[in-house]
């Protein structure tokens, strides 16, 4: 596959959406899908659908359309998720455990194999979740970066001390970061950070009743 | 403040980002800053900055810049954050308590005062967070909706009964959904919905690595 820097980022999202999609499909085992029926179920254009995946080469069969266990390995295949990543948690109180148990990550190919938190009461305590992972002092992180080749890491400490243990994780070795704590991060270029902002959602969602009440 | 249903939802978003910006300097006894600064701290040109606030009316003052707990109260006012709103959450599962506990919330003027979940050996457990909030079934959201008065509800229940778990929000008074589940909801125009999928984000993460290290 070429790599693809150019793509939009609203384009890789769309194509998280439409694996989603097509992982339904499968399950219900469907074969094939048509950009338009694909469209229909997410609420986005047909013409939206082909763009997105023409970035990355050509998928549909004449007369036929997406080939959907196809379709699937390919959109795997680009996202980088066709394998298993190893993935390591900065922060163990309430968001972070919630992270750990969830096991939408790891039925996308993301496993936790880390937790880090230097609360002496948490250190060494070992929380169970879609595997065993014992709570380690962040001290302990570059050795546990190098040792099981992590690139991605999760944030979720409070935001005073959020861009401190960012500092750390990036020196560590990790190169993509989901935050979330309330803070913009600032990381040099070659870190990609995607940010879940729970409050900034909410404000989102208040402003917009705002307007439909108003 | 007029409605402005117009306004682009990244401006927004932007205008969150600003308000917890504003929310630090404040604390730091800052009472002025320009556009400029505001703008450096979080990455966002000041063109930006003046050109989404112009949205909402004039804020800045000759030769100051902005006024900091002035524009604080405004922004509030416009995101409709100046005033508490009683929230409910839909699934008691990890993630709903670790969202309940989550203090950033009720910080930011939302108050999760319902917990529903279907689950027998959940309904009537007592939830220790902000508050105290005993979780009920859903056969109770209607009444519950209309005496608390809430209109923003957060859902996170798994995947395959998250639709119709929103249409029974939707159908008890709820008119903004903050979803967690991992599918594209169908609702009514009426209802504004925010998405947070987990997954989505590591994907991106994953597809920019791969465009990092290719």
């Amino acid at each position: 596959m070429a790599k693809t820097d150019h793509v939009p980022l609203p384009a890789v999202r769309r194509l998280s959406l439409y694996l989603r999609q097509l992982e339904v499909l499968h399950a219900g085992d469907h074969q094939t899908v048509s950009s338009k029926q694909l469209g229909a179920a997410l609420g986005i254009s047909d013409a939206q659908i082909r763009k997105d995946l023409a970035y990355f080469g050509q998928f549909g069969h004449p007369g036929i359309g997406y080939r959907v266990p196809e379709l699937i390995l390919r959109v795997r295949r680009i996202l980088g998720t066709d394998k298993t990543s190893n993935v390591l948690l900065v922060g163990a109180g309430n968001l972070g455990r919630a992270l750990f148990s969830f096991r939408g990550f790891s039925k996308k190919g993301f496993e936790i194999v880390a937790i880090f938190d230097n609360n002496p009461e948490k250190v060494g305590r070992v929380l169970d979740g879609p595997t065993k992972v014992t709570i380690q002092p962040t001290a302990e992180m570059d050795a546990t970066v190098r040792d099981h080749a992590i690139r991605l890491g999760i944030l979720a400490v409070p935001g005073p001390v959020a861009q401190a243990v960012a500092d750390e994780m990036v020196s560590a070795g990790i190169r993509a970061l989901l935050n979330f704590a309330p803070v913009t991060l600032q990381v040099g270029k070659e870190v990609a950070v995607s940010s879940v902002d729970l409050a900034v959602h909410l404000e989102q969602l208040s402003f917009q009743l705002g307007c439909v009440s108003g």
